[in-house]
C-alpha cells in the first residue's frame, strides 16, 4: 500500500484539538472523512502529535495508507475540496512504507504569539494572546536562554501528561519582536503536555518581573509545576513545523 | 451635552454590517448597548459609514452625545469591558458639539487584501481573499493609476446604492505587495455602494489579463456597471481610516 504524508494548516478555534475523541469536532475527524470521500475507503490517519482545543497549526503532519491511484500531487486539491474552511492541506508527499508521522518526528517547532498592543484585539482575538502589561524583552530573552539544552522539564508539564520520561532537549528558543508584541519560537525533540504554554507563561512572567530570569534554572531543577509561571491560553499557540529525517515538503518555513 | 467620538476595530465575520437593521446582529447595536450600560441612558450612535456584512474595520469612527461624567480617557476601557470580543474600542476623544462622524468625514481609506499563496487559507479565510490565479502586479498598478482623480464612478456602483451624485475623487490608490499577495489601498472623499470591492475586482481582473489595464478609462466613461470587473467578497475589505478636519485620535495609521 502507498503511504501518503500530509502537511496541513488549521485554525484551532472551532476544533476540540487534533485527535478524535467522543463526539467533539476534531481536525483528525475532518481529514479522515475527506480521505474516505476521495479514496472510497476508510484509513487510519496517524498524526505527528495532538494539539489541544484552540491551538493552531501552520505545519501539522499526518500520514495514512491507501491503495488509491490518485497521483500524490492531486491529493491536496482533492482533499481541500472536501474539507471545511478551517483546515487546509498545504502539501502531500509519498513516503516509504514504514514512515510514521508520530514516531519518526525528530523535532518540532512551536510559536507562541503575544501582543502588548491594542490593535488587532478584535480581529486577532483567537490568534494572538493579548496582554495588558508590556514585558521587558531583554528579561524574556534572558529567561528563554535558560531553557536551552537537555533538562528534566517536569516543572513545565501539566497534570494529565502521560510520558515515560520528562527529559527533553530544547535546541532553540528565540524571542522575536513583532512591533507591538513578541513571538516565542521554540524547537525541541519533544514536548510534554502543555509544556510550550507553561514555558511561554514563565518567560512572560520573567518579562513583567513576576519571576527573576535568573531563577529559571532553579525552577527546572525543582521538578515541580507550582514553581513555573501560568499556562498561557491555547489560542496564541501554533505548531509550526515538524522535522523528519527522510520526509520533507515542498514548502513550510 | 458632551459629544464623544469613538475609534473602533471590528471583525466583520459575525456581524450583519455596522448599521442596525431588523433582528440582525450589528456593530452599532453592540456599541449602543455598551454605551447604555456605562452611561445609564440611551444614545443615538452616529457612524462614519455603514459597512457590509463580513467587512472589517481597523479604524471605524462613530460619535454620541452624553451627560455622563466619565472622563473621556476611561471610555475605551469601560466600553471594552461591556463589548463582545469581535468589536474593540481603540480610542475615544471629546469633540465639539456639532461634530458628526458621518457628515464631517473628509476622506476615507480602505484596504482590500488579496493573497495568491496557499499559507493562511485556513487561518485567514475570513480576513483575506484567496485567489487561484497569480496576477501581474505591474498590470494591477497600471489599472490602479487610472482610477485616481475626480470621475463619475457609476460603473463601480452596485445596484441599491442611493446617492445624489456618483462623482467621487480618488486621491490615492496603491498596490502594496505583501510577499504572497497584494493589498489594494484606496483613499478618496467618498465611495459608492460596493465601489471599493468592484474597483478591487476590476484591478484584479487587469492583473490576470481579463481586462486590459488601458481600458479602465473607458470603463469609467461608460458609466455602466456591466463593463467593470466582479465584486470581490466582503471578507477581504477593511475600513482603515477616516479623516476629519478637527478630530483625530491618539493612534491609527
Amino acid at each position: 500500500m502507498r503511504n501518503i504524508a500530509l502537511l496541513s494548516e488549521y485554525d484551532g478555534t472551532n476544533f476540540h484539538g487534533w485527535q478524535t475523541q467522543g463526539n467533539c469536532r476534531t481536525v483528525q475527524e475532518e481529514l479522515t472523512k475527506a480521505i474516505r470521500k476521495i479514496t472510497s475507503h476508510g484509513s487510519i490517519l496517524i498524526g505527528c502529535s495532538r494539539t489541544d482545543s484552540g491551538v493552531h497549526a501552520t505545519g501539522h503532519v499526518s500520514n495514512f495508507h491507501t491503495d488509491s491511484a490518485i497521483p500524490v500531487e492531486k491529493f491536496p486539491i482533492a482533499l481541500n475540496s472536501n474539507l471545511p474552511g478551517d483546515v487546509h492541506i498545504l502539501d502531500a508527499v509519498e513516503t516509504g512504507q514504514g514512515f510514521h508521522a508520530g514516531y519518526d518526528a525528530k523535532a518540532k517547532r512551536y510559536r507562541y504569539r503575544i501582543s502588548f498592543g491594542d490593535k488587532g484585539r478584535a480581529l486577532d482575538r483567537n490568534r494572538i494572546y493579548y496582554v495588558k502589561m508590556i514585558p521587558d524583552i531583554s528579561a524574556m530573552k534572558e529567561a528563554a536562554a535558560a531553557f536551552c539544552g537537555t533538562h528534566d522539564f517536569r516543572s513545565f508539564m501539566a497534570s494529565g501528561g502521560e510520558t515515560k520520561t520528562t527529559v527533553r532537549t530544547i535546541t532553540k528558543l528565540d524571542i522575536c519582536e513583532t512591533g507591538c508584541g513578541a513571538d516565542i519560537v521554540v524547537e525541541g525533540n519533544g514536548f510534554l503536555y502543555n509544556m510550550v504554554r507553561i514555558m511561554a507563561g514563565t518567560i512572560y512572567y520573567a518579562g513583567i518581573g513576576k519571576i527573576a530570569p535568573g531563577i529559571i534554572e532553579e525552577i527546572i531543577l525543582a521538578r515541580d509545576r507550582k514553581f513555573a509561571g501560568k499556562t498561557l491560553p491555547a489560542h496564541g499557540l501554533y505548531l509550526e513545523k515538524v522535522f523528519y529525517t527522510d520526509v520533507s515538503f515542498g514548502y513550510n518555513d
